[in-house]
């Protein structure tokens, strides 16, 4: 299991006052906080400040980087800025977050993929609009990893994000999810899959739970990433628990390891 | 989502001694309770003690049908105890619990559930022993499923169960009832599928919680129907979330309806 750090995002309300007051040890702990965690990549976006995002980027990047030693997700729709910090990135090859089938945007992101050898994550999202069925999903899906590896980009370093939607918007959105990343994991076993949670649950009442119930389900379905908090304790014990339930934990040894303290009292 | 209380089972400690001390009003209490908490059939089961079995059947079947208008789920592998509690049900149906494809078992039980009318959880467990794929348990409960079909019982009748083993003893036997609750759903889509929890977790810390994260895994692969304590607010919140999230509850009503007041504060 792959665990991308969600914190350092300027979508988040924190995290954007902490870039507009350049507040380093508020960023850098939140790096550290989630290294310790468990994370594997940490998410680093400035895109809140359009105007900005790029000499942001080059500010934020090496911020975090000289607390941690894992490498960054690298995530913004804007090439100059993915640019900007795959130039500074140091630790190992940073995750570039990231492509999508979109004819205006893919033969940018693929060229920095290439010329970095980076991993991307692939947002199963193109230029026919919304794909409100889990067939139209999957195609779009299939033609990117398609599209991906015609480039020579080697299936173990994509990514795809199945495009996380709430089904308080239309009912089966979750379940489409579901369903193409059982696909994409049938078709090309190799191939990562991966997703942001929060999505799912817009507009409901514990939005955090329902969240963390999302997230059993697509680890069961085949999800090997997931962007997220790791200071969510609840929610990566929820990630150890899958694994020992689903047989991906040898005898369940990491899950025993990690929670024998509570075996009297459970 | 149909479901079953767990609690008035003479395999749990408290219950035990309830029964032998012929506790009305402790059981009755498990009774109403788990009915006001949504339980739709009440688990009984009096096999603890197997010299008076059919007897504290007569003693236990009217006592809990006195207090509670839904139909019990009549619990052991001994005929003459079913028949027993079959011949005092007076709320609807009750639940045949259970039979399986054992051969000197098979023909008494299914005589019982022709007699009654009454649905059947049949578990997928027959003569040849240990079943430790999933070819091998889909086999055993597609043979169970038709050989009941063949005796006349309409699908819809069928609680299928998968048969749920530890994750600590054979790695993967959380993933084989996965597979065999998907395939049985795939193949027989009116027939019900169900299943007890805590076996899952023998042997590991925190086991109530692998039980919540190991109903979610099986939610998503169908199953329409679990054996629970539904006095466990998280598990059933877990249920309610679950089928929000697999859009099995239409524009989320039931969910917001259940949860509104926690909004604000998540």
């Amino acid at each position: 299991m792959i665990i991308i750090g969600e914190k350092i995002n300027s979508t988040r309300k924190a995290t954007k006052q902490a870039i507009a007051d350049k507040d380093v040890a508020f960023l850098q702990k939140l790096a550290v906080d989630q290294q310790a965690a468990g994370a594997d990549y940490l998410d680093v976006n400035t895109g809140a400040f359009p105007q900005e995002e790029v000499e942001l980027m080059k500010w934020l990047v090496p911020v975090v980087q000289e607390v941690v030693q894992i490498p960054l997700c690298l995530d913004s729709p804007n090439p100059q800025a993915l640019q900007a910090g795959l130039e500074l990135h140091k630790n190992g090859k940073p995750l570039i977050n990231s492509i999508t089938a979109e004819a205006n945007k893919f033969p940018k992101i693929i060229c920095l993929v290439k010329q970095y050898e980076s991993p991307v994550l692939a947002l199963a999202m193109g230029d026919e609009g919304r794909t409100n069925t889990t067939a139209d999903r999957f195609a779009v899906a299939k033609k990117l990893i398609q599209d991906i590896l015609a480039e020579g980009v080697p299936p173990e370093r994509i990514y795809l994000d199945p495009l996380i939607q709430p089904v308080s918007v239309q009912n089966d959105f979750g379940q489409i999810a579901l369903d193409t990343i059982r696909l994409v994991k049938s078709e090309f076993p190799t191939v990562h899959t991966t997703c942001g949670l929060s999505n799912v649950s817009f507009g409901l009442p514990r939005r955090v739970q329902l969240n963390r119930c999302f997230l059993v389900m697509a680890l069961a379905a085949g999800l090997d990433s997931a962007i997220v908090d790791p200071l969510d304790d609840e929610l990566m014990y929820m990630i150890k628990a899958s694994q020992a339930l689903l047989g991906q934990d040898r005898y369940c040894r990491k899950y025993i390891k990690a929670f024998r303290e509570a075996k009297a009292s459970s």
